[in-house]
């Protein structure tokens, strides 16, 4: 039976009676000294048995254990500045919980590197190599560090629906569900729910959610199932909505800095803290900047990759900045328009580390005024019908931003492949586990 | 333009400059008195205009204005203790942001009671009813309390995948999806995922997601998407778990309690903050007092809808207590059976105002007994490989349990149907908004 309460890793104090519980990381066997290194959710921790100094059955069992085996294991904790934490542990009392099959189908401490896709396919064991949970220890801080803002700010946190009536942004990029007798598709994105609950006066709204996409592409930044962490807000245009931007982002690397340092040494990673207010570029000023490298960009047009690296690199890569005053013709249908000069729109891209970390924009409220933008672009305004009528009943000015999780999470932990981002990636050869 | 910086109504007090922005909730006009009823996100606040005293350019602005006209009103606040919050606003500048069509698709005041299907057709417009979107205001609470409770006690939030591939637990209640060239499902729990996460070594994981069951069930009860508050935790039993569980549903109730006063009133609610620990009874004392009541269930079969309403009774109507010591069989395979006495497992459910709140279980962590679970059960394992193989490297005793989001908002709030508990429902019939 196990006597006294768990000691994590963290909190082992020397000189103290301490109880671990954990997975064996490491076994390394000198014949008379054996040394444990017991890992928990907290990081790694010694124990030490050695012949004639530890009780002899302890010696014995202690030889038994292999690698992963998960132990609980009372002793008292004594200074040792070799090990981690600087503290090692005597054991008095050792019960195995559980044993381990081997071979394990990939090595939880990293000394053997397997390929992603034998990593992600034994997430469950991959998880299991400290710097590979670090990862998912950050992106929880950046989830706590969004809704902690945002709360004290007032905004409401909504459920948008994963499963939607047909689409009328296009069904290309959609996967389609049988539903009853119906069809329906995934959703790709919670725009017109969160503009909707804007609408029906809860004027601040938050999220964090799911959507999906369809797309055949099989690059590092892409995958088939993302989290978005959004907000629309009413009675706002695009300068309220990069103000509480400005925060947020702050707050995630300014938080992720101060709760998530071992996680980063892990990781191998590190950035500065933004400076408030984020530095603004108009998308103008970005096309004269690029030309003096010799990338040239016809006013009008979206930035390539290598133009956003390239602005990156001008603007400081390690700092974000948001690029404003977009062309009106290369955002989505219902950014608003500049009063003065229409062919620019009220809509941002934040940058960092040479990609696209979000965009925003204020939001067209005016019936009318999306009717006109819809027919500029080519579409049909019957389609959007549900949407242009949610704005007949009284709409106020509104605008709102989108991040993705897994692509926030890849940028700041700088991994090269978003599904390190993501704890059980999807994308269009990965459906498990 | 717009002058000075916006006062929310719950904000306003008697003496102030305000800057009220909102809704136009009601306008009543007497010809010479006119009052306007303004609501934004906070609550309502009362504008009154007076021929002879206010400007005579206001007062015929006034006039203009319709219901649900998006308005923005400076004036000074004074007393008046028959308007909300003890305050009336006399306005010195008035200024339309948009207009609203008539007449509405559905009324805002609630004056006009529309039946639900009508409302959820227009959830837009309903969610102006202060008291609709109280139970949103709560359901954010519920949230926020869940995440706050976990967090103190480093519990790490996770990301399940809503996509699936083939699903062991049989398919019948599975929404298959065309996943590329593949079949894939929608997940309709995320059990597996947060106990490989719990493998994995993240040892305390919490999730709010959506699950979706394809039930042709047209109920009050049910829906086609629903979100699953979940915990697991490795290195624990049941009892651990529902310590932590006791430590949620606590903090839940007390902080709605404490926060959404105004709320509760409007919906017309109250509950009292239940004591911890919270009560525990055994399924088979629970036999036992319905027997006394003239209701006979037999050892081993699980409990009717009017067998959970009746020992909620007996066991006081308002405050939540756990069954437990399920008979075995009657449980998920994966539902640890008792060492002493395999007929019963640790499993249990918390029971709210007549209904199942939530369950919960310590789960199998050794592969025989679940290859043993199942096969008793008359599944064969050989479906379950990929599931029964997470536990073959090194897997500690685990428990964790699941609140469906929307139904903790239905009893809290005392509503009828689910679907004024989910902002935009999805059940066999309703794809729409």
């Amino acid at each position: 039976m196990i006597s006294m309460e768990r000691t994590y890793s963290s909190d082992i104090k020397a000189g103290a009676k301490v109880r671990l519980s954990g997975w064996v990381h490491e076994k390394r066997d000198f014949g008379k000294l054996i040394f444990l290194i017991v890992r928990d959710m907290d990081g790694l921790a010694q124990v030490t048995a050695k012949t004639g100094v530890t009780d002899d059955k302890l010696v014995k069992q202690v030889k038994d254990i292999g690698k992963e085996f998960v132990v609980d294991i009372e002793g008292v904790a004594e200074q040792n500045d070799r090990a981690p934490n600087g503290v090692e542990i005597k054991p008095t009392k050792i019960t195995i919980i559980s044993e381990a099959e081997s071979p394990l189908p990939i090595e939880s401490t990293g000394k053997v590197q397997s390929d992603l896709d034998t990593r992600l396919d034994n997430r469950f064991l991959d998880l299991r190599r400290p710097e590979v949970r670090a990862i998912f220890t950050v992106q929880n801080q950046i989830m706590r560090s969004f809704r902690k803002t945002l709360d004290a700010k007032k905004f409401i946190e909504i459920t948008p629906p994963g499963v939607i009536a047909a689409s009328s942004e296009g069904g290309a990029e959609l996967f389609p569900i049988p539903y009853y007798n119906k069809e329906a598709f995934l959703a790709q994105s919670p725009q017109i729910y969160k503009q909707m609950a804007v609408m029906g006066g809860m004027e601040k709204v938050s999220m964090i959610t799911p959507v999906w996409r369809a797309e055949r592409s099989n690059t590092t930044r892409h995958l088939s199932e993302v989290r978005q962490m959004d907000i629309e807000m009413g009675f706002a245009t695009d300068k309220e909505a990069i103000e509480v931007l400005d925060d947020v982002v702050h707050t995630i690397f300014k938080d992720v800095k101060d709760n998530c340092d071992t996680q980063l040494k892990l990781i191998g990673t590190d950035f500065k803290v933004p400076k408030l207010p984020l530095k603004q570029i108009t998308y103008t000023d970005v096309l004269t900047k690029l030309e003096t490298e010799g990338i040239k960009i016809k006013w009008g047009e979206d930035l390539s990759t290598p133009a956003e690296k390239k602005i990156c690199e001008i603007m400081g890569w390690d700092e974000p900045f948001y690029i404003t005053e977009w062309p009106t013709d290369v955002r989505a249908f219902y950014s608003m328009p500049d009063e003065k000069n229409p062919k620019i729109c009220r809509a941002f891209d934040l940058m960092f580390r040479g990609v696209e970390l979000l965009s925003g924009a204020q939001r067209i409220h005016i019936p009318g005024l999306l009717i006109e933008r819809l027919t500029a672009k080519g579409m049909d305004p019957e389609n959007f019908k549900f949407y242009i009528d949610t704005f007949r009943y009284g709409a106020p000015p509104h605008a709102g931003w989108s991040i993705g999780l897994e692509r926030i999470t890849m940028l700041m932990t700088e991994r090269e492949n978003i599904r390190e981002a993501c704890l059980f990636p999807r994308d269009p050869k990965r459906l498990t586990p």
